[in-house]
């Protein structure tokens, strides 16, 4: 919001015509929710929040006009083998910038991640940046075919993983390519510099390689003239030309985010830019740039790392029921505390005292508010803090206010 | 969370088996989105919140633990024909107390609506309340069958609608019921009061005429005692033996909520007490009580009654983009309103300042703030308010701020 994005909910379903071209997408295809509706329609549960965000603006063209951007919360479903942190429904964080094709853009939903980790109290992570010009430029100029550069990128980006002699094997084994030209491509991925200018000051030279890999590396140039000047992104991205993506539609800039306490989970935000997405279906070129943030993911480092709480229960006060001739007052203390700010519950059954404190105990209540016949007949509160043990006696509903906010 | 109520998100995806017996439930069963997953799985979307939470408690229970409070807001998913209002997919809210069969449960639910609704600054509005076993109990008193109370109570439930002569003559065409036992439940279901409680003390004569009815009025009336007596409830709730709620799950107390200026819509908050969930996949009972809110049909309603403000853009300022060489710039301001609070967006392309204007005025932005080379050199900001068509030029950021925030 922040940045002026608004919010736009899609359904969950989709008509599969929409989402996948038939001929394509083989892997996506296989891992839809598929199906035929009461009505007899091929649809779909939404694979990405991206591509039905495309058929939505296609679709209300001239209500919305573009430029749009927009973000969106939701759930997205792929029908494949669940592992450690990757879930047959995941949540995903989306944000796009749709119907321009400008650097301004790209550099916005760079400061977009940026903001939206910060905010989550993430201070170490790297924005790795990288342009598939570059990479399809590069292969263009060595010689590779255009049907091998998607393979060729998939090799290339293993190489944190597998390593640079594993690589250099598979892209001969499997792509045919010459010793001398997967030396030159691992070259190139591997290339560091002190700072992304300086990185691309490095492969300056390459502009005259071709017309794709100079207008790519320009773009990237263009991208961190205005990211280095930036305080919110000075010291969270760099260039890194080992990083690919998988999906295939992204056509320039692309963008995978990483935690530096926790690397070994992988890309947290992600995305690039795409020219194409609704050609399936649409004359009109939708073109378009943004990120998704894989929020079981993020929260799942978010809770290693300790910079989320989690808890069992949002209460803070228990109040305890203790026969059925407190309850009215016991609701109305209960209603007292919320209007001063506190989460409060009732327990919901008048229950042993013990059984009580066990519950409040194993939901980490801190506090228990006990209101029974005596206190009821003298009008006082008493008020135990489960983190000390401590119990206290007040005269006043203010008086208990008070005592909870110190 | 100002109750203590938890946050559960359960799959959109359900085992079919595991919300609903084949046997029953025909009119859900046929709007089910339901179909074999990849794994050969019988799987359906799921229809509302509660079923899932239900199975969801089954299985977790030995790390729950009851009684359990939980909120759930998500999606749910019905293949009807779509209505104004009434879509295939939509929002639910929902709030639940499982694991006892409590007064102090049923009359906290009403408060967790009145909370709610007067959260969303919604004050003219009523929680109409009815017992199950009142109703159940009426008919067993009059010597209608079992079978037919499901019926009894769905043609009762249309008197607001239709009016008491054509619910008198279906009870009598459909069911077969005499005249005198059609006028005696009509009269029941009229009964009208100036108070709930004095509308409970023109039927406690009733009590005499059977268990189960004297044991619904007699859980009214623990109700009305605890509501009455609360600020929060006093005024917005009633007792109206003419409700009757839909679904077949119902056992006890039923709540429906009407907004006092729409009532047209219906109920925009409805639930009521379950006791048997769960019988179909589990041996052990889980007993309930919830209710749950209709966002889509809320929301329209909150728009119609001017409570909510529908704008096209978050934005509350514009940055125009007028050349290349002040795209850095842009960005830092931008950047530092943000950081000052504001929602600030950077229009996405170089383009003319016109196009640029038009833009803040359909997206209803209310500042734009125009940094060209002029004011880049001179170092000036200036910023018109869309809504004055004033301009002024300020001659720093600080400055900026301030006059954003008058």
């Amino acid at each position: 919001s922040s940045f002026g994005y608004a919010p736009i909910e899609t359904p969950h379903l989709e008509l599969t015509e929409l989402l996948i071209k038939e001929t394509e997408d083989d892997e996506v295809g296989k891992q839809l929710f598929r199906f035929e509706d009461n009505g007899g329609r091929d649809v779909c549960m939404r694979f990405d929040l991206t591509v039905p965000f495309a058929r939505y603006v296609v679709q209300h063209k001239n209500d919305l006009g573009v430029p749009f951007k927009r973000y969106a919360i939701g759930n997205v479903f792929r029908g494949e083998q669940p592992q450690l942190g990757r879930y047959r429904e995941f949540t995903q964080c989306d944000f796009d910038i749709v119907g321009v094709k400008t650097g301004s853009a790209d550099a916005e939903i760079v400061q977009v991640i940026a903001a939206s980790l910060k905010a989550l109290g993430i201070e170490r992570f790297v924005i790795r940046v990288n342009n598939r010009k570059v990479m399809n430029g590069l292969a263009l100029s060595l010689g590779v075919e255009e049907k091998d550069t998607p393979e060729m990128l998939r090799i290339l980006d293993k190489v944190e993983k597998i390593g640079p002699e594993k690589v250099s094997e598979q892209l001969q084994g499997t792509l045919g390519f010459t010793p001398e030209v997967a030396k030159e491509l691992l070259d190139f991925v591997s290339l560091r510099a002190d700072s992304p200018a300086a990185l691309l000051s490095r492969v300056s030279n390459f502009k005259d390689k071709g017309e794709l890999l100079a207008e790519g590396i320009a773009e990237l140039e263009s991208l961190v003239a205005v990211l280095s000047n930036l305080s919110l992104t000075r010291d969270v991205f760099a260039i890194d030309f080992s990083i690919a993506r998988g999906l295939g539609y992204y056509t320039g800039i692309i963008y995978e985010t990483n935690l530096l306490d926790m690397p070994e989970i992988g890309s947290v935000c992600s995305g690039g830019r795409y020219d194409n997405l609704t050609q399936n279906y649409s004359k009109d070129e939708l073109p378009g740039v943004g990120a998704s943030v894989g929020l079981d993911r993020l929260i799942a480092a978010l809770v290693e790392l300790k910079l989320v709480e989690t808890r069992p229960s949002p209460s803070e006060v228990l109040c305890v029921l203790m026969d059925p001739s407190v309850e009215m007052s016991v609701h109305v203390a209960a209603g007292e505390l919320r209007a001063a700010g506190f989460n409060v519950e009732v327990y919901p059954a008048v229950a042993k005292l013990k059984k009580q404190f066990q519950y409040a105990d194993r939901k980490s209540i801190r506090y228990v508010l006990v209101q029974g016949e005596d206190e009821l007949k003298a009008g006082t509160y008493t008020i135990k803090d489960m983190s000390t043990g401590t119990q206290q006696t007040l005269t006043s509903i203010e008086e208990l206010i008070a005592t909870l906010r110190d």
